[in-house]
């Protein structure tokens, strides 16, 4: 979407999400939002699983534009590729918890098997840069035989960090087994919007804003491990008072 | 301290601090004395090595009560038994990049070497309750293996989560090497305090309660690994706006 003016908000003050409870999650979420709102923002994709699975609902009843989610995009698709109806999600423990997945792919068909397990030390792991680490393999070992067990035929990835681990996730699930990064389908998904919504495909150039809660400095030497390329334009926005 | 009233405070809705700013971390941590002090408090203890680490001296030039740090103390007793000092300081990312470590341990014996590593995989492998398991031997091993070509003859454990993973170090590091908990050394300071503040050492019963900005659920979860029985008396407050 080049033509797409965007401006991301990473909460680096507070994160991790995934080991918060909803009711902290959700407060943190109302206050991101109405940052953004005040920033004059047409739409927002809130593209943490973990605050996507529990405060969907409130985000959306309490704002006027779209709110876009990552978990109904990621659970439509493996409800599409599934064979044999036996869906894996992984996550933090907040959305594995929450149900939110489960829920997901039920709704759209109530026939097929949802296995969830909760994968904590994922993202730690892939903060610190272990991606192709034997201690890592040997985690997700154990974190994905009860799914194999089970028969799973896709598998959600439905965490911001894990498809950093695609690659020992697949050599453990097996080359069979489909994997879903809800990142992905959740894209696709805001792009039809705005392309419906604008009419416009082109190829005018929006621009890209950083805005984090911490040290830019930090958020630059993470995001560099998930996009391969220096961040520029990061600056640091503090929500809360007492700064 | 059979006699002292103990408020906790725990910051759950916004831990780690380990990989956080010195910004941001004493940001918070002014504002959580400004609660503490709002609730009475005679005397604060800064029991979380990084905002120690980072904050100390600004808690200490804003507030008109005592306030304890547990780098002082951790710093005091490793320089007082390190045999052919060389000692080791482990800690999160935060704490070592502070240099407030080795800052005060040279700063008592000038002649010591320090030799310091972040171990920032510590804290999640405990929370999760991987104490003795093979994986966190594994990723020990590699953290602590420099500080043994160092000579390290002395270890302080530098962060509140460390001293779980005590059998795991000690079994790494050799017999020979004393392993220093910062806790310890500072609940003797803050007790010698006390009892030279108020001339009581007796049997009286003070209170202990626990505040924390997250779901007490999680937080009494954590504590059972750390103090092996049930916290009674958790609520939960919250000092951000927006709630």
């Amino acid at each position: 979407m080049p033509s797409a003016s965007i401006l991301y908000f990473g909460d680096t003050a507070r994160v991790p999400y995934g080991t918060k409870s909803a009711r902290t999650v959700t407060r943190f979420s109302l206050q991101i939002a109405d940052y953004l709102i005040s920033r004059d923002v047409n739409a927002i994709v809130v593209a943490c699983n973990t605050a996507s699975a529990y405060s969907l609902d409130r985000l959306r009843n309490g704002l006027d534009v779209p709110v876009f989610g990552v978990v109904e995009p990621g659970a439509r698709a493996a409800a599409g590729v599934t064979k044999r109806g036996v869906v894996g999600v992984i996550g933090t423990r907040g959305t594995i918890s929450s149900g939110a997945y489960q829920q997901a792919i039920l709704s759209i068909d109530p026939e097929i098997k949802v296995v969830a397990a909760p994968c904590p030390l994922f993202v730690p792991l892939v903060e610190e840069g272990l991606l192709d680490d034997d201690v890592t393999f040997e985690i997700a070992n154990r974190y994905l035989e009860p799914l194999i067990l089970q028969g799973v035929d896709t598998l959600v990835l439905g965490c911001t960090h894990y498809p950093m681990l695609k690659s020992i996730i697949s050599r453990i699930m097996g080359d069979d087994v489909i994997l879903i990064d809800s990142a992905d389908e959740t894209s696709m998904e805001v792009r039809e919007y705005v392309e419906s919504k604008t009419g416009v495909t082109g190829t005018e150039t929006g621009s890209v804003r950083f805005e984090v809660s911490d040290s830019p400095t930090q958020f630059t030497d993470v995001g560099r491990i998930f996009l391969n390329e220096e961040l520029e334009n990061v600056t640091r926005v503090t929500l809360e008072e007492g700064d």
